[in-house]
């Protein structure tokens, strides 16, 4: 998994910094996580392939967080594409989206579905052969989901040199990939264990912009590989947080220390901090496997 | 009068280009023409005041022209703006921008105006004891205005060496000012001529985007001081103008000719030239006085 980094800076967009987009890569998806203004141009920075993008996941409907969404939806017609798009995003937007298209006479010509979400709970909202993403209800000023990406359990990995061995025929690899012990000629049953190895460890990615210190998402995001944390705040401004609904440095360390979380990255810095690696340090004070977001960034893990 | 390009070529946003977004300043007025997405970023590079910014005049509801006016209304919340903001563009741009703040409940602290168009004959839509604005009725593929903005003629100004020559009281200097003649204490009746010299001439400047190939604009724009008008093509594709209702560069600088104006600056290119110095080339030959939009450029004038 791969993750790129497009805007991480709250509030307004400004020379060097740009609201939140993100893109993840995982298995053969491209996907993309917010689209503030600019994100168009960051993805040419970043130059991710514009039609390989699928999915859209918006969090919620504030400006930094979906401002880019009209234009990036033109600009694909613009390119003339033609395979369909998905946006998975809070009741309202596609009202906000064909409004603008209608009046600007620009209908797509590519098939564009939303998927719109309402739900307080947990919900499924994507599933293929190897992803699933379900949404994260965290608490904002307004509706906002953050969202969990998970790989599936991959097939077993067949142990060349034991299939070998046991001289057993290729018509038979897909079953032992699948789990299934194997019967040879002689009526002998062979352990599926003795013939594949475990497959990789499916990982996981969680996206928890923009929110107030929130427990509930613990048993959510638990053992996540990444967990992206918004931290808007540094201590000194603790008292914002409550009042705006998001998060200080020392809060996202905390949600990660609970939730077991492999590695905690920062983001959403208010734009009042002339420098961001203070909230590094006071995250670490709580988790130690902490890193800052910042735009372009790259995370593979 | 000095015109600072924002943004000048057409469709996607890019790495190092910008869509259309121009700051006019004339008398004690910043105006903003249209807001293409990053219009904010290029206002902040530019150094404009965001304070400043009062009147904004949209020309159409294309993304190119338009998508950057919802982050920009949003920022002037963020920074705390207390004074009112005026908003002219076609009918709907009220309904879009009220919906997306409904949607993010980010509505105004400031009071924010609007004032629709759907005239197709030209109008009066700004008007003080300075400046006006009228709109320039286009043809485009959506409802379209340029805007025409024009300084009144100042007061006459005063020639202080002639005012004590005749020991004319200060009680005196405004209707001189205003162009009265002036009558001496011995009932001697002084010319207002041999008092005031002539005020400067007031100048106009013409906002033509975008736009198919029209002449019923000419007397609009007769003898405007500088024009800007759209040149998305060059004679090599000068097929698709009509198609998509955009001009070239030879029509562009035909209009500037038959209008007399003093000054034709070019814009809104088309992305698929590599360089845009051969849209200059092609309009000089027709008409001479022909410069480059740019992004970042500035023209006093």
């Amino acid at each position: 998994m791969r993750l790129t980094i497009l805007g991480c800076y709250s509030a307004t967009p400004r020379s060097l910094t740009n609201p939140t987009s993100q893109v993840l890569e995982i298995k053969n998806h491209i996907f993309l996580i917010d689209c503030g203004e600019g994100t168009q141009v960051q993805l040419r920075k970043s130059k991710v392939k514009f039609s390989r993008i699928k999915h859209i996941f918006i969090s919620h409907l504030h400006g930094d967080h979906f401002f880019g969404l009209p234009g990036l939806i033109s600009t694909f017609r613009l390119l003339g594409r033609e395979k369909e798009l998905h946006v998975y995003g809070p009741k309202g937007i596609k009202e906000a989206i064909t409004l603008l298209l209608k009046l600007g006479d620009s209908w797509t010509n590519y098939p564009l579905h939303f998927h719109e979400l309402n739900s307080k709970e947990t919900e499924l909202v994507f599933e293929d052969e190897s992803v699933t993403v379900s949404t994260i209800p965290l608490d904002h000023r307004v509706y906002t989901n953050g969202f969990l990406f998970r790989e599936k359990l991959a097939q077993r990995n067949l142990d060349i040199n034991a299939v070998k061995q046991y001289k057993i025929d290729k018509s038979q690899f897909n079953n032992i990939k699948a789990g299934k012990d194997i019967v040879l000629e002689d009526g002998e049953i062979v352990k599926n264990e003795l013939l594949t190895f475990d497959p990789p460890k499916p990982k996981s990615y969680a996206f928890c912009s923009d929110t107030a210190y929130k427990e509930s998402i613990i048993p959510l995001i638990k053992n996540a590989d990444l967990l992206y944390h918004e931290s808007t705040f540094l201590e000194s401004e603790k008292h914002l947080a409550p009042k705006t609904k998001h998060s200080t440095a020392l809060e996202a360390a905390s949600i990660a220390k609970k939730a077991n979380v492999g590695q905690l990255i920062l983001g959403h810095y208010s734009t009042r901090y002339k420098s961001i690696e203070l909230f590094k340090e006071e995250a670490k004070a709580v988790f130690e496997n902490v890193d800052l977001a910042d735009d372009g960034a790259i995370f593979d893990f």
